[in-house]
């Protein structure tokens, strides 16, 4: 394949994350959100959301970011955030993917998206930190929205869902650090999230 | 409301996109693609395929563009592009739609991004010829890719394709305008488009 196949083949496989769907409930069906719709949502909340970076950022880069960072569920699955199970191999499965997917592209591209999805796996510089933040904040915004039911599901409680988001979010931005924390204390007190790991919705 | 309430209402209000249905099938389900999936792949396209942009071009500017290009279906719906009648009040539905939808962010950003929407239909810049460029051949692409099955469900035949999407597409991108041609030179030869308007599949 010459270059420009290359690159269609990439774009045609990414079409996959249209079948990919994570544990989020869209706002207005009753359905699952694939990794396609929330990858959009990401970009456009990183674009929109920008000025509240905790450091200066790039935004275009971190607009790529987002928009690839779960290319490799392609292969590997959404493993749901509180899975335990699921994410002792998640890393290894994740990896393999990422190695199959980005070498449909040609050896130059295939580098630099490698190396902003490593990036933003490593949650060490001003953009993924602010593409981290965004990427915890986005399901909660959505299931607080849609009054809690994903957490319901799998009774979920709030100390659960602070430890895995109120630190990721801060570290990328304090407004939306704030903002994860308000959420889980507005979610408790509506009764979407449970207050102790001893209880459950059942 | 203040800045970040509204920043958050926009970007709730664009969930929206996710049930907003195109002609267009998805390529691994039996099922139309939705505006977020659909500008999530353009925005991808963008970012991978800038190198065969007709005139230099600012990336960010692209992506946030194709990623800000349908939110006035939300109101106006989708507009079939080969449904003559739906185009006639077509431009004054999203006008309207435009207004009430960027009123929802801030006065800064409110302005900023309805001038690029602004800028994306009037397609005079180079950004807005290279989205716009994307923006047709993406559907091509996946309906060839898919067999040509959103084609024959409606009749088209292969002029009126041409005459939608060469001259737009190669107008942002010489390498993309060469490929809407040879995936409508391609899909005559195949069946999947009908090479006179006096034919019909069924």
């Amino acid at each position: 394949m010459n270059r420009f196949e290359q690159q269609i083949a990439f774009i045609l496989e990414l079409d996959k994350l249209k079948n990919i769907y994570r544990q989020t409930l869209v706002l207005h069906e009753d359905r699952q959100e694939n990794d396609a719709e929330h990858s959009f949502h990401l970009a456009i909340m990183a674009a929109v959301l920008a000025e509240y970076a905790r450091e200066e950022i790039d935004i275009l880069h971190v607009i790529k970011m987002v928009l690839i960072h779960d290319v490799v569920e392609i292969d590997a699955g959404d493993t749901y955030c509180y899975d335990t199970k699921g994410y002792q191999d998640k890393a290894d499965r994740e990896q393999k993917a990422a190695d199959r997917i980005f070498a449909l592209l040609p050896e130059d591209q295939c580098a630099a998206y490698r190396a902003l999805w490593d990036e933003f796996e490593a949650r060490e510089t001003p953009e993924s930190k602010f593409a981290n933040a965004l990427d915890r904040i986005h399901p909660m915004l959505l299931n607080y929205t849609k009054g809690g039911i994903s957490w319901k599901n799998h009774n979920i409680h709030a100390d659960q869902v602070t430890a895995r988001n109120v630190g990721v979010t801060d570290d990328g931005s304090p407004r939306l650090g704030e903002f994860a924390a308000e959420i889980i204390k507005a979610a408790k007190e509506q009764g979407m999230l449970l207050s102790s790991s001893k209880e459950d919705f059942s």
